[in-house]
């Protein structure tokens, strides 16, 4: 990142992302919709990148435990819409909601939690509410009360005792007395499959994709081969009707998650909670994302749900919370939480027999009676759970660069293995034959790279494309390529080329663009 | 296939899904949810590999085109929910929708052209209504009306007038005049984004990826370097509250498509309808399904959406439909109906200026009135538009096999390069250095392709395994691989083995694997 002021950075990232096709506002043509977001031709390729890496170290090369062998984790893709009971045996109906405020006369709705008051000192007169806008309230203040703002104090609205309400001046109206009570605000999108619509079933869209694998815990035991302790790794959509979306796609409505359940013997939890913890802050290391960019941030004992032992976030210093870091992913020690609520709500049961914990206590000599009950047990759980759609938005602040000495004027410094586009291909003009050996070498890497072939325009401006999109590579064919079958190949990085024959273009690249 | 009963074929499939972990019911601990379905370990990699070849295919190697060069497509990733005049644009609230009879007694619902009825020649008594089951409405007829069922002819409830209702007794019922007039029930599930619930927010999960590249195309237009003729594709979820889920996931009511927008200029839609209808049909037999269980079916003008000049599904012979074949893709010739809908709700232009044509007709000598009038047009768009998981299915039904002679009874013949797993690496017995070296082989491996290391129970055991879930190749470090270093390879299909040396196993893989 640059040293550009903040928001001004955010700004620029949030137009080159649109000018250049990596994300566009959902349903634009209509004039948006709140918290939703496409990702456009390039935007799609980089998603696709980060989610295939994080699949083959999850799924296909799992990391290396402390056994020294590879952990065992396999994947699953459950359904965004599962059985109505999931969303009351995960805690979700009841608590995975936030207060909300209405205003009577102007309809307008706040998280209560984010509306601040500036409440007289004296007690005399009215209170004035607002949002993100004190200055708004201190003018109402000076206006309508004819007092100073210094006398009065800033409190959050929902410490306040439920009679002072009438003397509230909502954020968008002047009248004291309009704001309601804060109530629950589910933040689950609800929706009716089947043909009746009654509250047996009403059901939810999915607010994380970790209970679809907690469902399924039982069925992948008694169907593969994988032994506690072994994970199961999903990547897939989930939907929070957030009452305010914020900050471009880091906090949207719909996003997608890489979640792994970790599921593990009870006396292993805390230390496969410290594997898990270090694998992963090692991941998004090896994205090619500055160590000094990323921390740990470990949540304090009341924070924690109260059957987690310990849960730790790996956050990013995106341009909107520098020199503050921002969350990107959750580690979490679930105990056995899950397992337990729905082994009590579906009467399944979901405990496990270690026949290897059986072994090993037999030879320590356990007593039998401390063998049968140690070797059954519900394991507890781990859970890694991060934004895949968050993890878009870290590699593109993390790339984004202004250089004001390139045509383009900024560029993306993606790691070359997860840039949405590896190589353009380029006849320098488009004739002489030229194009034929330019077309020839496309349509060879097109195999192994996503490519792009471009003929038009000056070579200059060719450039400057391809470095705001990224491309680490641009490989141009010219007159002497028709002499002596050499190519020069621009480096995005240094903006400097160099000439190698057009048969060594392949392994110039395999070195550079594998892992 | 074998040459089994259809039923029994496809309960065999249905129970080998469940039983090796490629499909689960989803929510089974909850007793499951109707038309909605979980894809485990096997299943999502089997799943990803189909996903993964159609986007190569269409994303980041399309197809060569009439012209010789390879046609322009690129990637996106829509949002499931969109704004919601865009499903009043799409025509999608108007008429995606299957007419419905309710039972008041029995609270049950049925598709109303489901619905048949055993109505009296004679015009005396009642009428006896079955969905599926003719053989209980008779001995209804036999028991209650004690006639013969041969008395009776067999009509569809819909063609009955309405007064006729009331001597027709429901499929689950004895008491006549119990079913409800036909009502329109929608497909689309809908839900309320953002804080108020009323009728202008209230959205759907989308029915089809296809409407969210619409939205897009003038995005892409403007801020990518495509030219009319070119293509959108996406993979992604859709959601149908289909009133019959049925036949295991091919009607389901959350489901994965893959679908391309191919625009083009209206004169050359036809064209481009005959090649992309040519092209699926080869990609699905790329994928090794005999080109024997696919075929054409033209839909006749009178099953044609007003807009469109032709449609034509692939179809395969599924099991339950054999010797019938049922539809597997659709491509679609849908005029300018889409973007022409999105342009008058929205009141944006999605009309497009072709420079290349403005210069051949100038070239050909058009008089500039009909340059002007011919160059700007909305384009047409061609969609082949197919089932993802509907993918699945019919791999797993063309790979099915019986085979009595295997310890496993049964078979999965995927093409290798498509198998969820590619290679099982076992050490014959699990110690005298055997699981060492299988295991450096398996690290080895893995890097490149699914592997799975299993050095438990037979050796035949593993095998069988392995057959069932279509492992194309298995490789066994044994005793004589101590002395020479020789390890055997076993082919699925055949069933036999075949010694080479370990080094060799890489190339071994390499030549049967690549595409």
């Amino acid at each position: 990142m640059s040293d550009t002021p903040a928001a001004s950075v955010m700004d620029a990232i949030v137009s080159l992302c649109k000018r250049r096709g990596f994300i566009y506002p959902a349903s634009e043509i209509y004039g948006g919709i709140r918290g939703f977001w496409d990702y456009g031709p390039l935007g799609v390729l980089l998603k696709n990148n980060i989610r295939d890496d994080w699949w083959r170290n999850m799924v296909e090369c799992p990391p290396i435990g402390p056994d020294g062998q590879p952990v065992e984790i396999v994947g699953l893709d459950s359904a965004i819409i599962q059985h109505p009971k999931v969303w009351h045996a995960s805690g979700h109906v009841d608590s995975f909601n936030d207060p909300m405020v209405d205003d009577r006369e102007t309809k307008g709705r706040y998280r209560a939690d984010h509306v601040k008051v500036l409440v007289p000192r004296d007690g005399q007169g009215n209170s004035f509410a607002f949002v993100e806008d004190r200055e708004a309230a201190e003018k109402k203040i000076k206006r309508d009360a004819r007092r100073n703002p210094t006398d009065y104090d800033e409190v959050i609205l929902t410490t306040l005792p439920p009679e002072a309400y009438a003397r509230v001046v909502g954020p968008d109206t002047r009248t004291p007395g309009t704001l309601t009570e804060p109530r629950a605000f589910s933040l689950m999108l609800d929706t009716y499959p089947g043909p009746i619509r009654d509250e047996d079933n009403k059901t939810y869209l999915r607010p994380e994709t970790a209970q679809g694998i907690f469902l399924q815990f039982k069925n992948v035991v008694d169907t593969t081969r994988v032994k506690v302790p072994f994970g199961i790794a999903q990547v897939g959509k989930s939907f929070r009707n957030e009452v305010t979306p914020r900050n471009f796609i880091f906090r949207s409505r719909e996003f997608e998650q890489m979640e792994l359940e970790f599921f593990c013997p009870p006396d292993d939890a805390l230390m496969w909670y410290e594997f898990w913890r270090a694998q992963r802050m090692a991941w998004w290391q090896s994205l090619g994302i500055d160590p000094s960019h990323l921390c740990y941030r470990d949540h304090d004992a009341d924070e924690l749900a109260f059957y987690s032992k310990a849960t730790v976030d790996i956050e990013y210093k995106y341009p909107f919370t520098a020199p503050g870091f921002g969350e990107l992913e959750g580690i979490a020690h679930r105990g056995d939480y899950d397992l337990s609520q729905h082994a009590k709500h579906s009467g399944q049961k979901l405990d496990y027999f270690d026949q290897d914990l059986q072994l090993r206590l037999k030879e320590q000599g356990t007593s039998a009676e401390e063998i049968k009950t140690r070797s059954r047990y519900v394991p507890n759980v781990i859970e890694p759970s991060s934004g895949l759609t968050r993890g878009v938005l870290v590699l593109l602040c993390e790339a984004y660069r202004r250089d004001e000495s390139r045509p383009s004027g900024e560029y993306l410094a993606f790691k070359p293995s997860l840039a949405p586009v590896k190589v353009g291909i380029f006849p320098l003009v488009n004739k002489e034959g030229m194009p034929e050996i330019a077309s020839k070498l496309y349509m060879d890497l097109r195999q192994k790279y996503t490519c792009e072939f471009d003929a038009k325009q000056s070579i200059g401006k060719r450039y400057a494309r391809m470095d705001e999109i990224g491309t680490p590579y641009c490989v141009t064919i010219d007159g002497d390529t028709l002499k002596d079958q050499t190519v020069t190949v621009r480096d995005r990085d240094s903006a400097t080329q160099q000439r190698i024959n057009i048969d060594q273009v392949g392994s110039y690249l395999n070195e550079r663009l594998s892992g």
